[in-house]
């Protein structure tokens, strides 16, 4: 794929009209209108998503790009770089955190993007683009070209996900919140003391050199968002050539601060929009990977589901300006997909209602009428 | 039980050794330092409740009150009173949504405490102190002596409970949101303006009529809270006469425009905590049955656990008063407990991890340090 067909790229809207029927469904079942509230939402996306009324999400992956960054180089993390092959190694084995709080429900995909080390990790899908990324105060992240093969790499994923009803998205990367952080600054012109957070647990002064670092690169990579106006691709106030320009700049952003789970991630948000799949947004890198999709290839959001806040403050600044709004708000900040997983039992449980609910015909009750707001 | 007996129950605190345990037990997990967030407090919590730092909550319970208001007279519900007994009748068979959510993962405990039919209803425990509550606007919703044998009801339910690890709170009431939102602003001295909602569905003109309803039995029973400083029982700024006043002041707010579904639920609370059962608040009139508790109780909230925020504005008002936060963020407004058992899963998903995840030690990854924010 060459960077002009990633920027032609075409995303198709989910049926309008399937959300239409599957929300008659629920205002049909013996409840208060809009009763499950943003989950009603949520349900009638997925079916809309896959074109179908019965929507199933009974197959599920869970996706995980694992890279490193050099950056770490710089002190962002309170712990050491082969840490991120060391969880790696863990997730081979299901023993990560994510893989016992899913304990068999669901199918893992644990991808090395770019983890730095030649040697191979069991149960780990060996995808590397390159060992690790540049660190980013001094050098690109990844080359264009390393970063055409990360977005590509999580677009050919997404293809062979189309046998699941839904996928989350989950990474790791130790230093991996810096990048993200970055990124999310450089694509929307965020003032690096506002929104980096703590990641996995810091110091007042290992804080205070993160965010030091972050403004750094973005002073190194001159990613000043000068020249655009707010208009973003998630609120297209832009014109065409606007749009081209966000595009180009947003690619740049990636290889310049990105890293190369988040250009995977990137891919994968992309991939799932082009082959119609819903897809689950977990926390801070995730979230940044949805914007960064939605930005190189505008309508990828349709297809997105947030499911947490989290803590990284930055979650809700990409949540936002995708138009998605978080179901959970429990201060997590755990990466792996963690966050995204809890929506699935949360979906399956309203979902059997919406599936077999008791209709207000068969309870002789007189349905709510719906009141506009 | 005599007023004055209720009045001088004395709650224990649940085990501050055990909640350090069990936070060094997730500590020592490899992940991030506080990784899953405010859902490693619910855990400890339950840990220190149940006095065992192996908590265990493979036994779970629904408890429903169902019960009716005669304040439905004055137009505050877009549907029928007898709603109230065709929705119990599904509860009956397990067909309500709630049933269909949980399907048979949960025990559900449906308690006739107060609907306006002699009729048996199959699969409700008939435990009705009187045929629905008084309309509020002209008369109490009951008597002290039926309000103390529904607070009774309800700590005896609690005691039978004690074979759980854990229960849910839910109700079922047409008209039951007016009640508790009148209460609410009686125990808080709230503007009915500010804290009433459409409940299960309601046109700005009912909307308008509702909220006037709750300010005239708010004048009716001079419900303004007069006397008092804004010290409360969660927030103990009085003295000990102050107390003594806010607990008959509260007992007679729930006589006054409660409702036997909100007296039961408070008796549940109370029993939940003199008998040291986790329970969880579901939405508006569980939350306020919950306050009601506090009020009564002081110390109940130590046992409470909170699960979403609900669309009623009231449910955050009285959350921040019992000192607990919501995890959940739907905007959910059906009630018979839907919100408290979407909460089961997601603890479940978190306990995996915190009985059987991977140690840092095991990993040969060193241990994350705690820093102070």
């Amino acid at each position: 794929m060459t960077i002009d067909e990633l920027l032609a790229l075409s995303i198709e809207k989910p049926s309008a009209d399937v959300y239409r029927q599957a929300k008659a469904v629920f205002d049909s079942i013996a409840k208060p209108i809009d009763g499950f509230g943003d989950f009603e939402d949520i349900i009638c996306r997925i079916a809309s998503i896959q074109g179908n009324i019965s929507p199933d999400i009974s197959k599920r992956a869970l996706v995980i790009m694992i890279a490193d960054n050099g950056v770490v180089a710089e002190g962002v993390s309170q712990t050491a770089r082969d840490v991120t092959k060391k969880v790696a190694a863990l997730m081979g084995k299901n023993k990560s955190t994510v893989g016992i709080m899913t304990s068999g429900e669901v199918d893992i995909i644990p991808i090395n993007i770019g983890i730095d080390s030649d040697e191979p990790i069991e149960g780990i899908r060996d995808m590397k683009v390159r060992r690790g990324s540049g660190n980013i105060v001094r050098e690109c992240a990844m080359s264009e070209d390393e970063c055409l093969r990360a977005i590509q790499t999580g677009m050919d994923v997404a293809k062979e996900c189309r046998r699941y009803g839904i996928i989350a998205t989950g990474e790791m990367g130790i230093g991996n919140t810096t990048s993200s952080t970055a990124l999310l600054c450089a694509l929307c012109g965020l003032d690096p003391q506002a929104v980096t957070g703590r990641g996995a647990g810091l110091s007042d002064e290992a804080l205070a050199r993160k965010t030091d670092v972050i403004k750094r690169a973005l002073e190194f990579h001159k990613l000043d968002r000068s020249g655009f106006s707010d208009g973003t691709a998630a609120d297209p106030v832009c014109d065409a050539q606007d749009m081209k320009d966000v595009q180009t700049y947003t690619f740049n952003a990636l290889c310049s601060v990105g890293g190369l789970d988040i250009a995977g991630l990137a891919g994968l948000f992309i991939g799932a929009a082009v082959y119609h799949l819903p897809i689950v947004i977990d926390g801070m890198i995730t979230a940044v990977a949805a914007l960064t999709a939605e930005r190189l290839a505008g309508g990828c959001r349709h297809y997105m589901i947030a499911s947490h806040k989290g803590r990284e403050r930055g979650v809700a600044e990409a949540l936002s300006r995708l138009g998605l709004k978080s179901v959970i708000d429990g201060n997590m900040a755990l990466g792996e997909g963690s966050g995204g997983v809890i929506l699935f039992p949360v979906i399956e449980m309203i979902m059997n209602v919406y599936n077999s609910g008791t209709r207000f015909e068969s309870a002789q009750i007189r349905q709510y009428e719906r009141f506009d707001k």
